[in-house]
């Protein structure tokens, strides 16, 4: 957790119970900024987009400039809920609106949780007061709480940068621990910053530091359809506002923007559901970064090798069966594997090589097995075939997984 | 099991173990023909295949028409095992060619197991005598015993049909209960008939069958380095040979041989790992077959939908979100969703309707419940946009899944 010392200024943060979750526990969250702010979003591309994802769209379209803020339920993904549901999406962005004394049409809506069922209105809207009356400078770690669902642990991550020779400041929460793949937003996060850039940059930045980091995740291979990343930006921090994409300051917003979307990402993976194993998956030498990113996707998303992660089982082969089933350009006679793996946060053991261009290798089996033993495990794969490379974090599939996926509701 | 009286007339097969499984079950399966075969088979599209694959590929190309029969091991896949594997699928069907007296390039080699392990062919060579001598016309039920590996049960079938005027018959074998998924051949699979079929209508017959059936079903959507379904036609039936593909004796034959591939495609299914529903997807108004398969498919693959099947949880909102993320063309306006169910080989429950046109509907969640508990669900998705439909078949994602997988090679 942060202290208010190194939050981003500017924002106050809530999250309180509601009672939309039987559990009682936090489910609605309010992020207000006292400035008006810029905002940038990426959203799910999901064909069936839930009724905020629908409203916020619209929102960005028509007033990215004079944000004042989001409020974020988690219990109800308002997502195939039809008209009912967009008219709850908008009733709920309208009275946040009139508690904050924020203008029309500034506040976006979140939700996350069960599809299919209305959201309460009656309990949310009842909640509205008094998750206004929460918000604070430090309210961050009750945000990040409040919009757990399947999440063990909150996701919440402050980082200082420099950036066109100011000090800029940003803070994030995401939550998210099943539904979650890559070539999509990941599930919901809300970023802030003080800096100052101009909202077409702001936009270009988050889209590629999504790319980089939310979109090379995946736990099960499955896409939400709420998935949705918020960056607010309300230029506090008094730099020169970054004009275009030319120069070196906005290779450093993206660049300090990735560290903190990636710093969330990666705690989204270390938290999936059921997830026992942090798995990465470096695919180099394909045709090109789309297809290495392919092939790693697939790797990550396999169940046997999900399966075989979370046994611990030297199962290599079907690492290449997995690539082998991406559809992309593959020569099995230049392929070659290597895997090492380690404890979290302390350095691995070095790699093994377990193919070298197609022919496996007489590797001693008691080095691979303590390799795949281990909590964090890392894959590479050369594919000798040109210059693309990617990659991917995920998590193994484990007998909790389909725990908390086969009674979710219940 | 089918008794030796109705089994296809001109074969015989046996099942032995070699101990090339350390349990010492049965891994070594013969089927062999008094008479040169005509040969039909489909491969997978896995971009590693296996050596047997590669062997079997050049064999049907240099010899599809006059083939004695197939060796199959379980126990080791012979697959990414290099120079040495594929020099181990030649000396294993010499062997057998050798043994049983039949001419060279005449039999084929199929493996299933381990990926990544040399055959242990001192084993194999060694007990090529003893399947010689155990094969019999009624040895099918030992065969299909031979080649299980997760299986839990043998799959075997015989069917008989009339085909231009003339009773034919139809046996088959097949194992495959992970690593399974459509758009690709199945597992292992060998069928035998006795109809007089033109090879190349043969090939075409059998690619047309097993797009009916083995490619219709999904397990975990991972696919083999060694699927293989493998027909062959003794012409002992009598019949006048169905020389083209013009007329009604054509399509009797490939209704005939799709209906014993989709016997042997729905054991499979119901014999998944760690199976406890059998699943129905049909999906309808797509705008053509191929988008209905694709989003079928990835219904049928979710983690999400799946465990939810296994928990017998009544969360339709997942099979939505799976429908959104085919990338497949979707008007959520239109789209419909009814759920059945009942219990295995008896009548199922009526449909129920949980979306209208894109609105939940209002339905006791007790109906809901209740299908989703049954051991057979069906699941049926209208997406009023065009005339395109699929069926698929699929399993649910269980704890023993997890367990199977986990832990396969140890």
């Amino acid at each position: 957790m942060e202290s208010a010392d190194t939050i981003v200024p500017g924002f106050d943060a809530a999250g309180i119970a509601a009672h939309i979750k039987k559990s009682g526990d936090p489910d609605l969250a309010l992020i207000a900024s006292r400035v008006p702010c810029r905002a940038a979003a990426v959203f799910t591309r999901n064909a069936f987009p839930a009724a905020p994802v629908l409203y916020d769209r619209r929102l960005l379209a028509f007033n990215p400039e004079s944000v004042h803020g989001v409020i974020i339920n988690s219990g109800c993904a308002n997502a195939c809920t039809g008209v009912q549901g967009d008219a709850n999406a908008r009733a709920t962005a309208e009275a946040v609106e009139l508690a904050i004394g924020a203008s029309d049409h500034s506040v976006f809506v979140m939700s996350t949780g069960v599809i299919g069922v209305q959201l309460p209105m009656d309990k949310l809207l009842a909640a509205i007061p008094a998750v206004t009356a929460a918000l604070c400078p430090d309210g961050w770690a009750d945000a990040a709480r409040a919009i757990m669902t399947t999440d063990t642990r909150p996701k919440l991550f402050t980082h200082i940068a420099s950036v066109a020779g100011q000090e800029v400041r940003f803070t994030g929460i995401a939550k998210g621990s099943g539904m979650i793949h890559p070539d999509m937003a990941t599930l919901l996060s809300v970023l802030v910053t003080d800096a100052a850039v101009s909202q077409p940059l702001l936009q270009a930045a988050l889209t590629q530091a999504v790319n980089r980091s939310f979109n090379r995740i995946s736990i099960d291979g499955d896409t939400s359809t709420n998935d949705t990343v918020l960056l607010l930006a309300n230029g506090l921090a008094g730099n020169a506002e970054i004009p275009d994409e030319a120069g070196e300051d906005y290779a450093e917003f993206v660049a300090a923007l990735s560290a903190i979307c990636t710093d969330l990402a990666q705690a989204i993976v270390r938290d999936g559901e059921g997830a026992t194993k942090f798995v990465t998956i470096h695919v180099n030498g394909a045709a090109n970064d789309e297809q290495a990113h392919r092939a790693a996707n697939t790797v990550a998303t396999s169940p046997l090798v999900k399966t075989a992660f979370y046994g611990g089982d030297a199962n290599w082969g079907r690492l290449l069966m997995a690539v082998g089933r991406a559809g992309i350009q593959v020569d099995p006679e230049r392929c070659s594997l290597f895997v090492a793996g380690g404890p979290a946060g302390s350095e691995h053991l070095p790699e093994l090589q377990l193919v070298d261009a197609g022919q496996p290798l007489a590797y001693a089996e008691a080095d691979a097995a303590e390799r795949f033993a281990q909590v964090e495990i890392d894959v590479r794969i050369e594919l000798g075939l040109g210059p693309g490379s990617a990659t991917v974090w995920t998590s193994d599939l484990s007998h909790d997984y389909v725990t908390i996926n086969g009674a979710y509701r219940t």
